[in-house]
């Protein structure tokens, strides 16, 4: 039997543990965490309490919070860490890392900035690897506790990502493949977008129609950026556009979706944020993505008004009340 | 200015009388019931309790239960029966109608025996007359209620699409267009499939990921039957595919949804049926729908599943246990 494949994981957030924990059913795996207890926490008591709480974490994931060690281990490294630490994670271990480890992408913003692509910044990071990533409908605590799901794996070379399928899979998580890395990265980071409008929407208590309204236009506007960029739109209606873009918003445990119900009960964007405790990478991803949908002539109006409402220049009444002003026309057409 | 263009809507279910309240608004509008009662109730009272309880109607919809007085009155004849009523209800007035008078339908399942479209069985008992359709995710309660939502008036000639968005559009529902008359309408009624799957889910309570994976797997399957069909793959990424698919599998009013649940819960399919007290479409299209399906040589696992159950031959259970036991491949791919 071939050596197995030893997968590494940064980030001991709630999803880089819980991808670990996926991995580390079928082979060896190991975290890398910043937190020196939470790696103690992860490898002696098998749990990571501040993300995951009392949930058990498989009895073989082991953790580090040595960063070079892990460069050493890893036959695939996984990035798991906030869009914002991306550059500085990796930064260090460009030298660390062995020629040709795939690196396989678990954020879902854009770099503060720079307006990079998580890919792109790994991509820039450590020259010369393979960049994917692994996404879809993948709320982090229903698959810590076992709940059935599904996400693609992608991967410019289809091999690479028939190879990495096997060490994410598990029979309650189902991984397919994907080629278009582009579209399936921007559905990630575009649909917290729309998840802060569905929040605003649920805390203004506007319906099942209006919220179903907001998704369809919602995944209709990442769709004309994500092919302006050159995705292919039927990535969008996959699992890392369509479903991410549901699961996001239509669970009350999103973080994004909380900040707009936050900002609908009259929070300033501080408070919201401050109230979350965690990361939206929603709120910063907004006014950035609406720079890039100028850059690339699409119109995006709902990220348009999300982006005004983070930015404290409207409310989400009147964002609601604006949904209903212009004349619509062609399905296709902008608004 | 140009003399009222006066809509007829046949049927007083919740769909009809609330898309006919939305007319009365802009035009002289009259509702046709079956039932006399009704039709005074909704002239006289200015309810339809049945179906929409206290909720006030326009003093400006008039009813009557005289199919063919209704023929003579129509400009634009709006068909909101049962899919199996179609036929019956538009027979006798296929020689009462004026010439060149759109028929805009409200149905939503496939004519039982024949297998055609609403649209198909309009055209074949109003010959001559342009047929399409008003679809989208509309939960008729909520648009009742005066909540904001979106919808899609898909017309081949986008010049009379153009000229009924008008008659239905208010500050509170906007109406978008679309020449996809196929795509818009298959959305509809295959989506009442999904919505069954989803309740289910619901049912056993499988958490958000997996109502995520079978809501982006389940438009897949339907944005593969339409294509093969010959609609557009995009039209099922908008209002009357995707939008539509949310509203109806999130809405705990839906009455697709509900019977899922029902059979979750373990009900035989006649005891989920008869609870609901009202139509479920989606029972009856299902076994159809995947006949067409192996006509047109597409796989579609989730409507299969989900025809096995109402017709009795697997439990909910089995079903999804069963989701999770096929190997994923490329994303496109089939399961």
């Amino acid at each position: 039997m071939a050596r197995a494949i030893r997968v590494v994981v940064l980030g001991s957030g709630s999803w880089g543990t819980t991808v670990a924990a996926l991995s580390a059913r079928n082979t060896p795996t190991l975290v890398w965490s910043r937190n020196e207890e939470t790696a103690r926490e992860i490898s002696t008591e098998h749990r990571n309490r501040r993300y995951l709480g009392e949930r058990p974490l498989p009895e073989s994931l082991r953790a580090t919070s040595d960063l070079v060690e892990a460069a050493h281990e890893a036959d695939v490294l996984v990035v798991g860490v906030p869009s914002d630490a991306v550059r500085e994670t990796l930064e260090p271990i460009a030298d660390e890392l062995r020629a040709w480890v795939p690196v396989v992408s678990l954020v879902k913003g854009l770099e503060p900035g720079t307006r990079l692509r998580p890919t792109q910044v790994m991509a820039e990071c450590l020259p010369g690897h393979p960049v994917g990533l692994l996404a879809g409908p993948n709320l982090a605590g229903e698959i810590a506790d076992g709940m059935a799901a599904a996400a693609v794996v992608a991967m410019q070379d289809d091999a690479v990502a028939a190879a990495l399928q096997p060490l994410f899979a598990t029979p309650r998580f189902r991984v397919y493949r994907n080629t278009d890395v582009l579209g399936c990265e921007l559905g990630g980071i575009l649909k917290n977008i729309v998840a802060i409008a569905a929040g605003m929407a649920e805390g203004l208590s506007v319906g099942d129609n209006t919220r179903a309204m907001v998704l369809s236009r919602g995944l209709a506007e990442m769709t004309r950026l994500g092919e302006a960029m050159g995705a292919s739109p039927r990535t969008f209606a996959g699992l890392t556009g369509m479903g991410d873009l549901i699961a996001t918003c239509m669970s009350p445990s999103s973080r994004n979706r909380r900040v707009g119900e936050a900002l609908a009960r009259g929070m300033t964007i501080e408070e919201a944020v401050d109230a979350l405790g965690q990361v939206a990478e929603g709120v910063k991803t907004a006014p950035t993505v609406l720079e890039l949908a100028r850059e690339y002539g699409v119109e995006m109006p709902i990220a348009a008004e999300v982006a005004a409402v983070v930015t404290g220049q409207r409310t989400p009444t009147d964002v609601y009340r604006g949904l209903r002003r212009v004349a619509p026309g062609d399905e296709e057409d902008i608004v």
